[in-house]
């Protein structure tokens, strides 16, 4: 990575919390490893070291990586910008695996990378501005969709909602605003919401430490709660939807998100509530006709022995620590691309979504 | 809390894990807040001292805290000795009340305490040795009980079953061996499990510090996961059975178990998979007829908000921390006593499981 920096603070010109900034020749990541002790900006100057930062989780959140990831092609691009075109050619190529391979489950980093590759082999070789144009194209469409989403999700919604959502959804993992946190963000502001339970969301804590960050940041009030407990609350009554983010959802509407949504889906079906799943039509890979073909990222088991007291695995003791699961369809009672929202999605209705301009 | 003192390790002389160690005049108390990283065992001199590590959970487990309070007991009467008979009697009642409003929802602790307190008044005064008498016959008690549900619930698992288990439920938890670790134990050693996952249970890490720590020490392997991925393993297809323990049972066979108890059980009947739960009776409280008569511990925030770096609530952030739930009886296959195993529990078979000698 490269050299970390102070700024200001996590805040745009609007007073909106930012993942990314970029200055035209360096990405400017906000290390979410840190918060909420330390507001810390990373600088990343190529391809690599934007790799590193995605395969760290300095970034995360599936359309945040995405947008990181586009942004380390441009200054792969930029370096190449003088090369011939074999190079260039070459050069974007070996940027894209790389960054390609960071993380494996969202396809909003490989949906990315494929549109800024298209783009660099049909344009002159060095006109690495024409993939700057393009990742700042994908920026403000993925703003503009979660507003909209904001908006189609919130109207689900029926005054005094009590809504739980799980990891974190919000700026912090997308351009602004946020998918499932948008909603709740929008929901917040049209009066609809009595209360709002984030999940801490173990191991990684997106809950404890982003969302529940995020949202007290727009003064909007949280119960933080850990996992296990969001069954206890639904049985006493207290949550009416969970609404969650997506990594990637197949052809036939099943979802991979965070680790814990599948067991937070068969809860709510089990007390009857209502489960929406928020994501861009990025999310979208009708490449894959079921969610069992998603490959699900296991990250390192030190992530979950640090908090016992342990420094890695022992010879008796393993951590296996799939970061994703798979929601099938069925559990889903709304989805919500900034194309139109789709109650009980399945491959004939996600199909005909997707087909909308 | 008495002075702490270092002891030779966690072990008795049969080379197993105890939680508690009565001496005939003090109550020496493994610091369960500080496994697996340390081994300090503290000095409990009196009720209080007793009373105020089982609220701090220096001790922990329903069956442990019933006997951690029983030696409380012990101890204060032994300095009633030589009081009067009213002095007796009102130092005994007062140490009960103490003693009992140190937890609130295992029935385990106030059940010995009435035991205990019946003795007292029906005895001589100053008789404090009848006390000990009794406190020693709970432990052995509870030992012989875990030998025998140990037996009982391991013939239900085939060879090959793969267990998930909650919390901590062994040597530390009990007199010995363990209720639903008990189980697990016996299973080991008759070659029946092909694999132990253990939660971590959030917030106090139970699993993540205690069980896995007991029985690796066992030499039993162990994979440690985070609460929220049980039903991600239970999806494909690598649990078979649930075995969990319990901190109250009510008449109608309803179970008050470690916050996430219930999520795993509906997770278990949405996989079909089985779940039994491992108890002695006296865990059974038919003075309650259902679970929502249980009253549900909740804890400090700080318990949840620590691991985010937070110190303590805040005007926007609070952090409900229930540490128990309640089982529905129906989602519950085997129940497992020393009395005997019945399945799907209701109130007649529980009734008649209780009658037998």
């Amino acid at each position: 990575m490269g050299r970390p920096v102070m700024r200001g603070g996590a805040m745009d010109a609007n007073d909106q919390v930012r993942a990314l900034r970029w200055d035209g020749a360096t990405l400017q990541i906000l290390d979410q490893r840190l918060l909420p002790a330390e507001v810390r900006w990373l600088v990343a100057t190529d391809a690599s070291e934007t790799a590193r930062a995605i395969h760290d989780m300095a970034v995360r959140g599936a359309p945040a990586i995405g947008l990181a990831g586009a942004y380390g092609l441009v200054m792969a691009a930029r370096a190449l910008a003088s090369a011939d075109a074999f190079g260039w050619q070459a050069g974007i190529t070996a940027a894209v695996r790389l960054l390609a391979a960071s993380r494996p489950t969202a396809v909003n980093l490989a949906g990315a990378l494929s549109h800024l590759e298209i783009i660099a082999r049909q344009g002159a070789p060095g006109d690495w501005q024409a993939l700057e144009r393009a990742a700042d194209g994908l920026w403000a469409a993925d703003l503009a969709a979660n507003r909209r989403m904001g908006e189609l999700g919130s109207a689900y919604l029926a005054p005094g909602t009590q809504v739980l959502t799980h990891c974190n959804t919000g700026s912090l993992a997308t351009a602004g605003l946020g998918t499932a946190l948008g909603v709740i963000r929008t929901a917040w502001a049209q009066d609809r919401l009595a209360r709002v339970f984030a999940t801490e969301s173990r191991p990684w804590l997106q809950g404890a430490r982003l969302t529940s960050w995020e949202l007290n940041r727009d003064g909007i009030p949280v119960s933080l709660i850990v996992d296990s407990a969001a069954a206890f609350f639904m049985a006493r009554g207290e949550i009416d939807w969970v609404i969650v983010g997506a990594d990637r959802i197949t052809a036939n509407g099943d979802v991979a998100n965070k680790i814990g949504t599948y067991a937070l889906a068969v809860a709510a079906r089990h007390h009857g509530l209502r489960f929406m799943v928020v994501a861009p039509s990025t999310t979208v890979d009708l490449a894959l006709a079921e969610g069992g073909e998603i490959p699900i990222e296991f990250r390192g088991p030190e992530e979950v022995l640090r908090l016992a007291g342990r420094a890695g695995p022992e010879p008796l003791l393993e951590a296996p620590n799939p970061v994703f699961d798979v929601t099938p369809a069925a559990l889903i009672d709304v989805l919500v691309t900034e194309k139109g929202a789709i109650e009980r999605p399945d491959a004939r209705t996600l199909a005909a979504l997707m087909a909308r301009s």
